[in-house]
Protein backbone atom coordinates (compact mmCIF):
# COMPACT_ATOMS: atom_id res chain seq x y z
CA UNK A 1 0.00 0.00 0.00
CA UNK A 2 1.00 3.81 -1.14
CA UNK A 3 2.01 6.16 2.31
CA UNK A 4 -0.71 8.79 1.59
CA UNK A 5 0.11 12.21 1.91
CA UNK A 6 -1.35 13.71 5.48
CA UNK A 7 -4.59 15.33 4.41
CA UNK A 8 -5.26 12.22 2.15
CA UNK A 9 -4.26 9.65 5.09
CA UNK A 10 -7.00 11.73 7.44
CA UNK A 11 -9.62 11.50 4.55
CA UNK A 12 -9.23 7.68 4.52
CA UNK A 13 -8.58 7.53 7.98
CA UNK A 14 -11.84 9.34 9.08
CA UNK A 15 -13.74 6.98 6.05
CA UNK A 16 -11.93 3.59 8.01
CA UNK A 17 -13.45 4.76 11.27
CA UNK A 18 -16.61 5.38 10.26
CA UNK A 19 -17.64 1.76 8.36
CA UNK A 20 -15.49 -0.01 11.74
CA UNK A 21 -15.38 1.99 15.02
CA UNK A 22 -13.73 -0.74 16.30
CA UNK A 23 -10.11 -0.67 14.54
CA UNK A 24 -7.69 0.27 17.40
CA UNK A 25 -5.54 2.71 16.53
CA UNK A 26 -2.12 -0.08 16.49
CA UNK A 27 -4.37 -1.85 13.24
CA UNK A 28 -4.43 1.58 11.92
CA UNK A 29 -1.24 2.45 12.27
CA UNK A 30 -0.31 -1.09 10.20
CA UNK A 31 -2.93 -0.31 8.11
CA UNK A 32 -1.61 3.36 7.09
CA UNK A 33 2.19 2.69 7.49
CA UNK A 34 2.47 5.42 10.19
CA UNK A 35 3.24 5.37 13.80
CA UNK A 36 0.59 4.47 16.34
CA UNK A 37 0.79 8.13 17.84
CA UNK A 38 0.39 9.83 14.39
CA UNK A 39 -2.88 7.87 14.47
CA UNK A 40 -3.72 9.74 17.32
CA UNK A 41 -2.76 12.78 16.48
CA UNK A 42 -4.72 12.30 13.35
CA UNK A 43 -7.71 11.41 15.42
CA UNK A 44 -7.43 14.30 17.70
CA UNK A 45 -7.59 16.64 14.86
CA UNK A 46 -10.51 14.94 13.28
CA UNK A 47 -12.11 15.06 16.35
CA UNK A 48 -12.09 11.00 16.71
CA UNK A 49 -12.55 10.11 20.47
CA UNK A 50 -10.40 6.79 21.21
CA UNK A 51 -11.54 2.95 20.89
CA UNK A 52 -13.04 2.89 24.11
CA UNK A 53 -15.25 5.84 23.72
CA UNK A 54 -16.53 4.86 20.63
CA UNK A 55 -17.21 1.39 21.82
CA UNK A 56 -19.23 3.01 24.70
CA UNK A 57 -21.27 5.39 22.22
CA UNK A 58 -21.99 2.01 19.61
CA UNK A 59 -22.83 -0.08 22.40
CA UNK A 60 -25.39 2.78 23.63
CA UNK A 61 -26.91 2.86 20.20
CA UNK A 62 -26.91 -1.03 19.76
CA UNK A 63 -28.82 -1.94 23.07
CA UNK A 64 -31.77 1.04 23.20
CA UNK A 65 -32.65 -1.00 19.37
CA UNK A 66 -32.43 -4.52 21.54
CA UNK A 67 -36.04 -6.05 20.72
CA UNK A 68 -36.87 -9.95 21.45
CA UNK A 69 -34.36 -9.42 24.84
CA UNK A 70 -33.55 -7.38 27.89
CA UNK A 71 -30.26 -5.72 28.03
CA UNK A 72 -29.17 -7.83 30.31
CA UNK A 73 -30.09 -11.26 28.69
CA UNK A 74 -27.86 -10.41 25.98
CA UNK A 75 -24.25 -12.69 26.87
CA UNK A 76 -21.75 -10.57 25.99
CA UNK A 77 -21.18 -7.18 25.35
CA UNK A 78 -23.82 -6.00 22.55
CA UNK A 79 -21.38 -3.69 19.91
CA UNK A 80 -23.55 -3.61 17.31
CA UNK A 81 -27.30 -4.55 16.01
CA UNK A 82 -29.04 -3.49 13.29
CA UNK A 83 -32.55 -5.60 13.64
CA UNK A 84 -32.88 -8.03 10.63
CA UNK A 85 -29.37 -7.54 9.20
CA UNK A 86 -26.42 -7.97 11.54
CA UNK A 87 -25.23 -8.04 14.80
CA UNK A 88 -21.58 -8.17 16.79
CA UNK A 89 -20.78 -8.62 20.57
CA UNK A 90 -18.13 -8.92 22.58
CA UNK A 91 -17.42 -11.25 25.81
CA UNK A 92 -14.06 -11.87 27.42
CA UNK A 93 -14.07 -15.27 29.08
CA UNK A 94 -12.62 -14.97 32.68
CA UNK A 95 -12.38 -17.84 35.08
CA UNK A 96 -16.21 -18.13 35.55
CA UNK A 97 -16.19 -19.39 32.32
CA UNK A 98 -13.37 -22.09 32.18
CA UNK A 99 -13.45 -25.58 32.71
CA UNK A 100 -11.35 -26.50 36.20
CA UNK A 101 -9.44 -29.22 34.48
CA UNK A 102 -9.05 -28.10 30.69
CA UNK A 103 -8.86 -24.42 31.63
CA UNK A 104 -10.64 -23.40 28.13
CA UNK A 105 -14.27 -21.53 27.79
CA UNK A 106 -16.88 -24.21 28.44
CA UNK A 107 -18.91 -24.52 25.90
CA UNK A 108 -22.44 -23.13 26.81
CA UNK A 109 -20.82 -19.47 27.54
CA UNK A 110 -20.03 -19.68 23.31
CA UNK A 111 -23.35 -21.23 22.69
CA UNK A 112 -24.95 -18.44 25.06
CA UNK A 113 -23.30 -15.00 23.49
CA UNK A 114 -24.23 -16.73 20.35
CA UNK A 115 -27.60 -17.57 20.62
CA UNK A 116 -28.53 -14.65 22.58
CA UNK A 117 -26.96 -12.46 19.54
CA UNK A 118 -29.09 -14.54 17.05
CA UNK A 119 -32.53 -14.10 18.81
CA UNK A 120 -30.99 -10.15 19.58
CA UNK A 121 -31.41 -10.18 15.36
CA UNK A 122 -35.15 -11.39 15.17
CA UNK A 123 -37.41 -8.24 14.54
CA UNK A 124 -40.34 -9.04 17.22
CA UNK A 125 -40.70 -8.88 20.63
CA UNK A 126 -39.96 -12.69 21.27
CA UNK A 127 -37.95 -15.42 19.45
CA UNK A 128 -37.25 -18.78 19.61
CA UNK A 129 -34.59 -20.54 18.69
CA UNK A 130 -35.34 -24.07 16.54
CA UNK A 131 -32.35 -25.50 15.32
CA UNK A 132 -28.85 -25.51 15.40
CA UNK A 133 -25.42 -26.40 13.97
CA UNK A 134 -22.53 -25.73 14.79
CA UNK A 135 -18.98 -26.18 14.67
CA UNK A 136 -16.44 -25.65 17.34
CA UNK A 137 -13.41 -25.36 15.38
CA UNK A 138 -10.72 -24.94 18.41
CA UNK A 139 -10.88 -24.51 22.11
CA UNK A 140 -10.76 -21.21 23.88
CA UNK A 141 -8.07 -19.98 26.36
CA UNK A 142 -8.70 -17.64 29.61
CA UNK A 143 -8.57 -14.09 29.07
CA UNK A 144 -9.25 -14.15 25.02
CA UNK A 145 -11.59 -11.51 23.90
CA UNK A 146 -14.23 -13.27 21.74
CA UNK A 147 -15.94 -11.52 19.16
CA UNK A 148 -19.19 -12.95 18.15
CA UNK A 149 -20.73 -11.66 14.18
CA UNK A 150 -24.02 -12.86 13.65
CA UNK A 151 -25.63 -12.13 9.71
CA UNK A 152 -29.27 -12.72 8.74
CA UNK A 153 -28.96 -14.62 5.37
CA UNK A 154 -32.66 -15.23 4.61
CA UNK A 155 -36.24 -14.06 6.52
CA UNK A 156 -39.23 -15.69 5.19
CA UNK A 157 -42.59 -14.69 7.20
CA UNK A 158 -41.74 -15.34 11.08
CA UNK A 159 -38.93 -17.80 10.24
CA UNK A 160 -35.03 -16.41 10.35
CA UNK A 161 -31.70 -17.66 8.80
CA UNK A 162 -29.15 -16.97 10.78
CA UNK A 163 -25.39 -17.66 10.77
CA UNK A 164 -22.93 -16.29 13.54
CA UNK A 165 -19.48 -16.87 13.29
CA UNK A 166 -16.84 -16.06 16.95
CA UNK A 167 -13.20 -15.30 16.59
CA UNK A 168 -10.85 -14.49 18.59
CA UNK A 169 -8.45 -11.81 17.02
CA UNK A 170 -8.69 -13.13 13.39
CA UNK A 171 -9.09 -17.01 14.40
CA UNK A 172 -12.72 -18.43 14.05
CA UNK A 173 -14.12 -20.58 16.93
CA UNK A 174 -17.09 -21.20 16.37
CA UNK A 175 -19.52 -20.88 13.60
CA UNK A 176 -23.18 -21.61 13.80
CA UNK A 177 -26.17 -21.69 11.43
CA UNK A 178 -29.27 -20.88 13.62
CA UNK A 179 -32.66 -20.73 12.40
CA UNK A 180 -35.20 -18.92 14.62
CA UNK A 181 -38.67 -17.80 15.31
CA UNK A 182 -40.32 -14.74 15.51
CA UNK A 183 -43.56 -14.00 17.67
CA UNK A 184 -45.83 -11.49 18.51
CA UNK A 185 -46.83 -12.56 21.89
CA UNK A 186 -46.77 -14.69 24.86
CA UNK A 187 -49.52 -17.04 24.31
CA UNK A 188 -48.67 -17.64 20.99
CA UNK A 189 -45.87 -19.87 22.11
CA UNK A 190 -48.25 -22.22 24.95
CA UNK A 191 -49.24 -24.84 22.79
CA UNK A 192 -47.24 -24.37 19.72
CA UNK A 193 -44.59 -26.77 18.00
CA UNK A 194 -41.50 -25.42 16.91
CA UNK A 195 -41.25 -27.07 13.21
CA UNK A 196 -38.36 -26.69 10.82
CA UNK B 1 -52.14 -56.34 30.27
CA UNK B 2 -53.25 -58.82 32.91
CA UNK B 3 -52.95 -58.11 36.21
CA UNK B 4 -50.55 -60.61 38.55
CA UNK B 5 -51.17 -62.53 42.24
CA UNK B 6 -49.29 -60.37 44.31
CA UNK B 7 -46.55 -62.27 45.03
CA UNK B 8 -45.64 -61.87 41.08
CA UNK B 9 -46.39 -58.72 40.91
CA UNK B 10 -43.84 -57.82 43.51
CA UNK B 11 -41.34 -59.85 41.81
CA UNK B 12 -42.02 -57.42 38.71
CA UNK B 13 -42.06 -54.24 40.85
CA UNK B 14 -38.94 -54.92 42.47
CA UNK B 15 -37.01 -55.63 38.79
CA UNK B 16 -38.73 -53.32 37.35
CA UNK B 17 -37.27 -50.66 39.56
CA UNK B 18 -33.91 -52.15 39.60
CA UNK B 19 -33.84 -51.73 36.02
CA UNK B 20 -35.41 -48.12 36.44
CA UNK B 21 -35.18 -46.84 39.72
CA UNK B 22 -36.74 -43.25 38.56
CA UNK B 23 -40.25 -44.48 37.92
CA UNK B 24 -43.07 -42.64 40.35
CA UNK B 25 -45.22 -44.96 42.21
CA UNK B 26 -47.69 -42.96 40.04
CA UNK B 27 -46.06 -44.99 36.71
CA UNK B 28 -46.04 -48.06 38.92
CA UNK B 29 -49.47 -47.97 39.40
CA UNK B 30 -50.95 -47.26 35.75
CA UNK B 31 -48.30 -50.27 34.92
CA UNK B 32 -49.44 -52.86 36.93
CA UNK B 33 -53.28 -51.74 37.16
CA UNK B 34 -53.30 -51.36 40.61
CA UNK B 35 -53.69 -48.60 43.07
CA UNK B 36 -50.63 -46.10 44.09
CA UNK B 37 -51.41 -47.24 47.88
CA UNK B 38 -50.65 -50.77 46.78
CA UNK B 39 -47.35 -49.93 45.50
CA UNK B 40 -46.49 -48.20 48.51
CA UNK B 41 -47.20 -50.95 50.32
CA UNK B 42 -45.15 -53.57 48.07
CA UNK B 43 -42.44 -51.15 47.89
CA UNK B 44 -42.25 -51.32 51.93
CA UNK B 45 -42.59 -54.96 51.48
CA UNK B 46 -39.64 -55.16 49.06
CA UNK B 47 -37.68 -52.49 51.78
CA UNK B 48 -37.53 -50.19 48.12
CA UNK B 49 -37.48 -46.53 49.36
CA UNK B 50 -39.80 -44.01 47.54
CA UNK B 51 -38.21 -42.16 44.41
CA UNK B 52 -36.89 -39.22 46.68
CA UNK B 53 -34.80 -41.38 48.42
CA UNK B 54 -33.16 -43.98 45.23
CA UNK B 55 -32.86 -40.40 43.42
CA UNK B 56 -30.30 -39.62 45.91
CA UNK B 57 -28.69 -42.70 45.91
CA UNK B 58 -28.19 -43.24 42.11
CA UNK B 59 -27.11 -39.45 41.77
CA UNK B 60 -24.39 -40.08 44.54
CA UNK B 61 -22.58 -43.01 42.54
CA UNK B 62 -22.95 -41.16 39.28
CA UNK B 63 -21.28 -38.08 40.79
CA UNK B 64 -19.12 -39.98 41.99
CA UNK B 65 -18.20 -41.52 38.34
CA UNK B 66 -17.46 -37.74 36.78
CA UNK B 67 -14.28 -37.91 35.02
CA UNK B 68 -14.14 -35.14 32.41
CA UNK B 69 -16.34 -32.63 34.54
CA UNK B 70 -16.14 -31.61 38.32
CA UNK B 71 -19.42 -32.06 40.26
CA UNK B 72 -20.66 -28.05 39.91
CA UNK B 73 -19.43 -28.58 36.17
CA UNK B 74 -22.25 -30.53 35.48
CA UNK B 75 -25.55 -28.26 34.75
CA UNK B 76 -28.50 -29.97 36.50
CA UNK B 77 -28.37 -32.87 38.56
CA UNK B 78 -26.73 -36.13 37.45
CA UNK B 79 -29.10 -38.95 38.06
CA UNK B 80 -27.27 -41.82 36.45
CA UNK B 81 -23.59 -42.09 35.05
CA UNK B 82 -22.35 -45.00 32.76
CA UNK B 83 -19.02 -43.57 31.07
CA UNK B 84 -19.13 -44.63 27.45
CA UNK B 85 -22.47 -45.88 27.82
CA UNK B 86 -25.17 -43.93 28.88
CA UNK B 87 -26.41 -41.00 31.36
CA UNK B 88 -29.11 -38.88 32.73
CA UNK B 89 -29.64 -35.34 34.53
CA UNK B 90 -32.77 -33.64 35.45
CA UNK B 91 -33.02 -29.95 35.66
CA UNK B 92 -35.62 -27.68 37.16
CA UNK B 93 -36.07 -24.67 35.37
CA UNK B 94 -36.54 -21.64 37.92
CA UNK B 95 -37.19 -18.20 37.12
CA UNK B 96 -33.70 -17.53 36.81
CA UNK B 97 -33.30 -19.31 33.78
CA UNK B 98 -36.54 -17.43 31.98
CA UNK B 99 -36.67 -15.17 29.24
CA UNK B 100 -38.27 -12.06 30.73
CA UNK B 101 -40.64 -11.52 27.90
CA UNK B 102 -41.25 -14.94 26.82
CA UNK B 103 -41.38 -16.59 29.81
CA UNK B 104 -39.63 -20.01 28.44
CA UNK B 105 -36.24 -21.55 29.58
CA UNK B 106 -33.41 -19.61 27.65
CA UNK B 107 -31.98 -21.93 24.73
CA UNK B 108 -28.99 -21.72 26.88
CA UNK B 109 -29.99 -23.62 29.74
CA UNK B 110 -31.38 -25.91 28.07
CA UNK B 111 -27.78 -26.60 25.94
CA UNK B 112 -26.02 -26.47 28.90
CA UNK B 113 -27.93 -29.21 30.33
CA UNK B 114 -26.89 -31.25 26.97
CA UNK B 115 -23.41 -30.64 26.97
CA UNK B 116 -22.23 -31.01 29.69
CA UNK B 117 -24.01 -34.55 30.08
CA UNK B 118 -22.31 -35.08 26.49
CA UNK B 119 -18.94 -34.36 27.73
CA UNK B 120 -19.79 -36.40 31.29
CA UNK B 121 -19.54 -39.56 28.95
CA UNK B 122 -16.48 -39.27 27.53
CA UNK B 123 -14.03 -41.94 29.23
CA UNK B 124 -10.72 -38.98 29.31
CA UNK B 125 -9.57 -36.34 32.08
CA UNK B 126 -10.81 -33.82 29.41
CA UNK B 127 -13.08 -33.67 26.41
CA UNK B 128 -14.09 -31.14 24.03
CA UNK B 129 -17.16 -30.34 22.22
CA UNK B 130 -16.77 -30.95 18.79
CA UNK B 131 -19.53 -30.10 16.28
CA UNK B 132 -23.72 -30.17 17.82
CA UNK B 133 -26.58 -30.02 15.89
CA UNK B 134 -29.83 -29.28 17.69
CA UNK B 135 -33.54 -29.10 16.86
CA UNK B 136 -35.53 -27.78 19.73
CA UNK B 137 -38.69 -29.04 19.94
CA UNK B 138 -40.91 -27.17 22.02
CA UNK B 139 -40.45 -24.54 24.53
CA UNK B 140 -39.95 -24.77 28.30
CA UNK B 141 -41.79 -23.53 30.52
CA UNK B 142 -41.00 -22.05 34.01
CA UNK B 143 -41.09 -24.74 36.52
CA UNK B 144 -40.97 -27.62 34.28
CA UNK B 145 -38.69 -30.73 35.29
CA UNK B 146 -36.29 -31.56 32.18
CA UNK B 147 -34.87 -34.38 31.81
CA UNK B 148 -31.86 -35.22 29.29
CA UNK B 149 -30.87 -38.59 28.61
CA UNK B 150 -27.47 -39.35 26.66
CA UNK B 151 -26.12 -42.03 24.36
CA UNK B 152 -22.87 -42.87 23.14
CA UNK B 153 -23.77 -44.10 19.68
CA UNK B 154 -20.43 -45.00 18.82
CA UNK B 155 -16.66 -44.42 19.67
CA UNK B 156 -13.66 -44.03 17.43
CA UNK B 157 -10.57 -43.65 19.30
CA UNK B 158 -10.34 -40.26 20.68
CA UNK B 159 -13.25 -39.42 18.56
CA UNK B 160 -17.25 -39.72 20.18
CA UNK B 161 -20.67 -39.85 18.45
CA UNK B 162 -23.38 -38.84 21.30
CA UNK B 163 -27.07 -38.36 21.09
CA UNK B 164 -28.54 -36.46 23.72
CA UNK B 165 -32.62 -36.45 23.76
CA UNK B 166 -34.03 -33.85 26.46
CA UNK B 167 -37.84 -34.41 27.80
CA UNK B 168 -40.68 -32.84 29.80
CA UNK B 169 -42.57 -35.86 30.95
CA UNK B 170 -43.50 -37.98 28.03
CA UNK B 171 -42.58 -35.18 25.66
CA UNK B 172 -39.73 -34.61 23.70
CA UNK B 173 -38.62 -31.00 24.26
CA UNK B 174 -34.75 -31.10 22.55
CA UNK B 175 -32.87 -33.62 20.59
CA UNK B 176 -29.11 -33.34 19.71
CA UNK B 177 -26.25 -35.11 18.34
CA UNK B 178 -22.56 -34.43 19.73
CA UNK B 179 -19.38 -34.95 17.96
CA UNK B 180 -16.85 -34.84 21.23
CA UNK B 181 -12.96 -35.31 21.54
CA UNK B 182 -11.24 -37.17 24.62
CA UNK B 183 -8.08 -35.67 25.90
CA UNK B 184 -5.63 -37.08 28.10
CA UNK B 185 -4.12 -33.60 29.16
CA UNK B 186 -4.17 -30.04 29.22
CA UNK B 187 -1.15 -29.73 26.90
CA UNK B 188 -2.83 -31.13 23.91
CA UNK B 189 -5.50 -29.05 23.39
CA UNK B 190 -3.42 -25.64 23.36
CA UNK B 191 -2.15 -26.16 19.93
CA UNK B 192 -4.89 -28.43 18.50
CA UNK B 193 -7.26 -27.69 16.25
CA UNK B 194 -10.54 -29.83 16.26
CA UNK B 195 -11.33 -31.91 13.32
CA UNK B 196 -14.69 -33.24 12.23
Amino acid sequence: MTRYSKEERRKRLGEALSENPFFTDEELSEQFKVSVSTIRLDRGELGIPELRERTRAVAQEAYSTLKALDDQELIGELLELVIGERACSRLVIDESMVLAKARVARGHYLFAQANSLAISLVDAPIALTGSVGLKFKRPVQLGEVVIAKGTVLKRKQNKYWVQISVSVGAEEVLRGDWILFAMEDVTAIREREMEE
